[in-house]
């Protein structure tokens, strides 16, 4: 899912997202409450009809912004307290207010209010936290008990624990006995090593229903998605394509890009060889190159469409592999071409 | 013309400015002389294949740039010394450089090489000014005879003569005894008052040949270019549909609309009624506006394409009325329905 926090996926229309092929996007319900609200966007029809994206919508819960970017937090059983990082506007968003925020934004798929502990966490806090996110996400639930069925989006949970693994398992089990139309992982990729990541998706992933969706929060860079896919999740979302675009990097199956890089300057090549997105359809390295380092805006949207292409790309190929029974073969494939670091 | 500093007409992709109706647009010699170079922009196949754009590309000669933007000018016969703006290396150009630089864009249009004398100008200086430009569009003109036929793209003179009619016309007419593809009137909106400004063009325009293409150089607002029309010109090169698009303007055929505006923050209707661009078939402005307060690229992208859909489709009006026999009418109905101010 490309993310598109303030009602837009940066440097892309609704049109292009379509023919990228993208299927779900994800809005930040925090930042849309903070700008234009969320009162305003359902007097406009909803977010699909005011952004003009006419594919599903899901919405985070706006735990991890409340907790990442407002000030002046305070928790309480009945939610968190904060002022908001704009204006300063004091406000409370607690389970039934993220439910009700996400209601009129319009959203298919909602996300229950959960708290995201800081990285590292002892397993006291971690503990305490979980509790009470357990009894915000039934707390979430019978909200959505309480909704007309014809009102209901679906709803998912999400599973924390910090880097423990009984805590991991216990919100698993937790959630599954509420009963959710998915299941996130949450709280992974907050600052723990990719180890810690793995095993807080593997501690929880088996004991998740398999005919739900699996949804890894947050993530991830094109290898950690192709392993998290191995060990059985479903959905992502994430900002790096789009994010590292605006920096001039490219994804590419050998690994990432940097456009600034002066060794491009001359290079007629496309961003990636064999790619059919517009961008590399169109114009080559030497040119977006140009583009990225005279700051014009042409040059970050074709970054952003190619990125988007690969990563959606990635995970058509993906899909592709598992129903043919090649998984294992794709798998050890692109990892052994794909460099972690700029391969020019 | 669109207006294509730096090798993208700014926020729009080729394939949109296709869509959009656009003939021709235009190059800045001296932003693409300073980076990428014309020689690597050579190398690269010349500035069509460069930038994806296969319709006819029109260039300037640089002199406007070199007078307002490059550092510790000298001007002599030969040509401008001149530090350029970004690095600050030392530089001369003169007729012949002008003209190789832009053959190696693989211009379509290329310009003769002038002075643009600052506003405002002595009779003494803007005289003394003019016989240098004369000379140098002499040897313009000569380079061009001496390149190959099949090599020779079109090229224009530029009246110039600040606010002297007989200046003026003394240039429109030297210009035509030379004999070039097409006239431009340069050194207009550079500071002086509309009227003078359109006084300036019409000493010129009554001595330019009715057969070839005149060009009223970095113009102008909607009205200003039906009254240009008026008095018999053909083309305009504008930056301002791209510009005040950067800063949340639209064009209206009522006049502008600043989209920061608190009234347009519910506001569901298109930026204008009846338009057919992209942004005003899918979004409202309440949408619009949303971005451009958020900062969000997409903003600046839709009303970018609405202001230059609004800048074509106003001259491929024109020119069906002109066609028709009604352009009277047409020019008197434009001129009582905008306003020059925002209209809300």
């Amino acid at each position: 899912m490309p993310v598109g926090t303030q009602g837009t996926v940066k440097g892309v229309s609704p049109d292009e997202l379509e023919q990228l092929g993208a299927q779900v996007i994800l809005g930040n319900t925090y930042h849309l409450h903070v700008r234009p609200g969320e009162k305003l966007i359902a007097r406009q029809g909803g977010l699909h009809q005011f952004i003009g994206w006419h594919r599903p919508i899901l919405t985070d819960s706006g735990g991890f912004q409340v907790f990442s970017l407002a000030k002046l937090r305070k928790i309480t059983e009945e939610g968190v307290h904060f002022q908001n990082h704009l204006d300063g506007t004091p406000t409370l968003i607690g389970p039934e207010r993220s439910m009700e925020i996400q209601r009129d934004l319009d959203s298919d798929i909602v996300m229950a209010f959960d708290e995201c502990p800081a990285h590292p966490c002892t397993h006291e806090d971690a503990e305490r936290s979980l509790n009470l996110t357990l009894r915000w996400a039934a707390r979430c639930k019978a909200w959505w008990n309480q909704e007309k069925e014809e009102n209901r989006p679906l709803l998912f949970g999400i599973v924390q624990g910090s880097t423990y693994p009984d805590l991991r398992e216990r919100s698993a089990n937790s959630l599954v006995e509420l009963g959710f139309d998915g299941y996130a992982i949450g709280g992974v990729s907050v600052g723990e090593s990719e180890a810690e990541m793995m095993q807080a998706v593997e501690c929880a992933e088996t004991l998740l229903p398999s005919d739900r969706a699996r949804y890894a929060m947050g993530l991830g860079t094109p290898p950690q998605m192709i392993e998290m896919i191995a060990r059985g999740i479903d959905m992502f979302d994430c900002v790096l394509p789009t994010r590292i675009a605006r920096n001039g990097t490219a994804f590419t199956r050998r690994g990432t890009l940097s456009l600034k890089n002066a060794c491009f300057a001359e290079d007629p090549k496309p961003l990636e060889e064999d790619c059919e997105c517009y961008a590399c359809r169109n114009f080559s390295r030497a040119y977006v190159r140009h583009l990225i380092k005279a700051n014009e805006i042409l040059g970050l949207r074709l970054v952003t469409i190619h990125n988007l292409h690969f990563y959606l790309n990635l995970l058509r190929l993906t899909r592709v592999a598992i129903l043919d029974g090649r998984f294992a073969k794709f798998r050890s494939d692109f990892m052994s071409n794909y460099r972690p670091h700029d391969i020019e």
